[in-house]
């Protein structure tokens, strides 16, 4: 998570162009939210030529990515706009610089939903999803992992109203 | 968007039956709800045989259609069944009457989270949309094509309580 | 619905794997919640070698489930957790005890978006969805049939406050 599922026309991208893709794709979310890279899911979904419609009309020069967000929700209207124009620059390469047409959705499926290797994930910017981004890796972590690395606690624990 | 994406068997529909079917998909929203032609994205996808099963019962005969609409979503009871009602009269020549069991199951995704051709398209019943919709393609368009066909803002900027 | 759709690599399942897989994901509904059989459905998804990047890393043994669940929201963290590490503990045989690794996300579409053989589902616990258990198969119910199985209507309609 996130997962990015690209449907793509036929021969529309070569295994050289996969991973090029996939790392700029992974690297939208290691750059500028911090999440570990192994949470970030790519699959090339090849549709078969007479098989996509756009407007009833048979396409085949489009590609639609389904893009599920379940880590963090963007919260505000300048956030979430900023997110959509990063990731139609991120993309462009893959699209318009190859005269593809293109659209993508985001879908925000609930966080507490969710398992990776049979781990429920750390909470976001705990001290536990820090340790996941250093190793890389999914593993068990304890009650004391799951605080922020930055805890406040103040006023509300040292002073009364 | 809509996105529908139609697993169905192997050899279930011709290249005619699915040039059909996405037509009359398009026209649900062209007609009901007046969107733009290319909003509307329609993905074949031939499953398997020996890849379907319902009730854990291997299924060569069913056909499962996941709908995403994220340009409005449907508010209240009585539209909403209406609109599940009117969808299953629409996809009847597809399923039921090929003796085809079916399921579907709409999704809402965000709007606010939808790109198509590097836009965040205009809103709802905007200018900008009635545009659209005329030209049938994605383009840039200003502040005020945001603004409703129909602005209504009184009384409130007239009249204090 | 439920729907499954699982991505797996090239030749991770045999044909008994899928059926005795999608065994094991219905029994997980009809035994702990009480749905008809034939609401849950299973499809596996073949990615080809290549098409698949986990943390940009192209990868041949990874396992990626979506499952949309929309007959009944999960209420509350402990029910939500508890059903997680319950289905972990259900699709175990055929993600780590194979060495894949896996994850998955649970997504929750509007239950009354839902159509199923030309029906909207009747609702939870009710007189026809006990029916449609037995039955095993989508038919018309009745507006008494809508009724929950055990209809509690006391104190609100005998006393007033």
């Amino acid at each position: 998570m996130p997962l990015w599922q690209i449907h793509h026309p036929e021969n529309a991208y070569s295994a050289s162009d996969k991973q090029a893709f996939s790392e700029a794709i992974t690297a939208i979310y290691t750059d500028l939210v911090h999440i570990p890279a192994f949470y970030v899911v790519v699959i090339f979904d090849e549709v078969k030529t007479g098989d996509m419609f756009v407007g009833a009309k048979q396409r085949e020069n489009f590609v639609r990515l389904n893009i599920d967000q379940m880590a963090r929700t963007l919260p505000g209207r300048v956030l979430r706009e900023f997110w959509v124009h990063h990731i139609d620059s991120v993309i462009k390469p893959w699209v318009q610089d190859r005269n593809f047409d293109w659209e993508f959705t985001i879908d925000e499926p609930p966080a507490d939903l969710w398992s990776l290797q049979g781990f429920i994930p750390p909470p976001f910017e705990s001290v536990g999803e820090a340790r996941w981004i250093e190793e890389n890796k999914a593993s068990a972590y304890t009650q004391a992992e799951q605080l922020p690395i930055n805890v406040m606690m103040a006023p509300g624990t040292r002073e009364s109203l």
